[in-house]
């Protein structure tokens, strides 16, 4: 196609809209791209291979924020790229309509599939497109209403981890902040910290702040929980942005109070003390997401799988603070 | 069109495909789609509009990683929406190659243009697609060998400010570590630092370390500014990366040296202590960037320009200790 459309001497772009019978190019334009077509014996490579089969080797990835740090989206990109598949990107903004429009483009853009950080609550819209052979693939979190492969990690595990270790430290008094429960991820861990916590026999009670992720908010259940008759002495955050805001908001009192965040981040081993973290397995989840991508390609009718994929805890200094 | 496809019973991706006339769909269900287009009355709506025009409304983001932290290509998809503009990205990963595959593929899925971080040394691939209707806007190092709309951050001045900041403390012996010289942007910081410390009559003989961005060079590059018979009192580094690595190689040291880094960052602040920065334009940087494609588009012929934005020191204390 390059070839073609340096032989006519005009643009790709020109010539890939002659190819897929674009009435806006002059038919005289038109005419010299067939001419070149004919003359270079223009044969089907792997790209007209792709167009007669329908794909077209690449995935839209439909995400909350393309422009933040976004490990799994790093490990898809790289997976991908390692099976000859290319991603390209758009942005959710956490928003059910942008979503939509952003599938919807994504469909018709010709993406052989997508690979979904689910946001709206119904994702029945997608059934359609399922039928006439999209792959989709969801992560994070589950998308309703509709069976796909889905990648999650091992929530309530996680908490699971950072709650036994603090535990283990001595700690009975643990308190929890973390996003909100309408999120799905909120939900998991939320729940999942509240029956660790009454495993050792502890009231929930005051103890557990799910809720958006506003420094305000954070900062007041910062407050309640060391406000209590008996303080806490050990915090566990829900995610990566109630890490940071919770670090703002404890000031010079960081390191004080033992802390384990969900999420690791490129910097937590640069703050002081360390932070202790249970990482997600960004690697592992990117590298399943094109797995699931790949065999929905080759068996559309085959079965839906859910993977789940497991934490991990790494030591850096806040989560061995004694209560 | 989402309609039809309700009517039809079929897929969006379906009623795309026989839009745009792919011969893929049969032809009972092509048929199908029509009726249901005449019984609709479907009319050219702004999506059919942008159609017969060409234009899709959308613009294709080949950067470096689209997985990283980005705040430019936020501000790029922040602005964009904001004039109803829709952003995909592609990551180039740092290769002329993947450079050219990422354009290439977002001319063959039409987009109305591109916004480029340029890694290629020859850019001269684009003028045919320039040409031929593409709007082009370069990012934060100029295209070469073609001329196109850019936007670059005031690198020079940046650099003259973190200098200027720290001589004024007193500081005389100043070194530097940043990117590689062959990327413009190390080449520009470097020459400007150059400057700065000629300036001040001081030799630059192993004052500057520009080089590759990884973290045994950087801890070599501190230990030979260390190692002087004068040793350096203050370090100025050259971008957010080296900025990491030199804090990672400065260890339990952090905060004696007196430092000041190119590039904001989230948590640069909660460091201890916090790091003083020249901060990149960002906002302004993404905003301009999508005025100037605007104006591409509106106006294909008219003169090709380059803005440059400024930096902002943002003082929070290692760009304050004392030589």
């Amino acid at each position: 196609m390059v070839d073609v459309a340096r032989e006519a001497g005009v643009a790709l772009r020109t010539v890939s809209r002659v190819v897929n019978g674009d009435a806006t190019v002059g038919d005289q334009l038109a005419e010299r791209i067939r001419r070149a077509i004919d003359h270079l014996g223009y044969q089907p490579d792997e790209r007209a291979r792709q167009l007669r089969s329908g794909r077209t080797g690449t995935i839209g990835a439909a995400v909350r924020h393309i422009a933040d740090a976004h490990p799994v989206l790093r490990a898809i990109d790289e997976s991908a790229r390692g099976v000859g598949l290319t991603v390209v990107a758009m942005s959710t903004e956490d928003d059910e309509e942008r979503e939509r429009d952003a599938v919807m483009s994504m469909c018709r853009r010709r993406m052989d599939g997508i690979i979904i950080e689910p946001i709206a609550d119904g994702h029945q819209y997608l059934q359609a497109e399922i039928d006439s052979g999209l792959a989709v693939v969801a992560f994070d979190r589950p998308a309703t209403g509709v069976a796909v492969d889905t990648v999650l990690s091992d929530n309530r595990g996680g908490i699971q981890q950072a709650f036994a270790h603090l535990a283990a430290q001595g700690h009975r008094r643990i308190g929890y902040i973390g996003d909100d429960e309408r999120i799905y991820t909120g939900r998991e861990r939320a729940a999942a910290f509240r029956e660790a916590l009454s495993g050792i026999g502890e009231p929930l009670d005051g103890m557990v702040h799910p809720g958006p992720i506003e420094q305000e908010r954070i900062a007041a259940a910062l407050e309640s929980l060391r406000r209590r008759a008996e303080p806490v002495t050990a915090i566990v955050t829900g995610n990566f942005n109630t890490t940071v805001a919770l670090i703002r908001a404890l000031g010079p009192d960081f390191g004080s109070t033992a802390l384990v965040g969900f999420d690791d981040f490129g910097l937590a081993d640069l703050l002081r003390p360390g932070l202790t973290v249970v990482a997600q397995g960004d690697v592992e989840i990117g590298r399943t997401a094109i797995e699931l991508f790949r065999s929905r390609l080759a068996e559309p009718g085959g079965p839906v799988r859910t993977v789940t994929v497991p934490t991990r805890l790494i030591v850096r200094g806040t989560g061995e603070i004694g209560p």
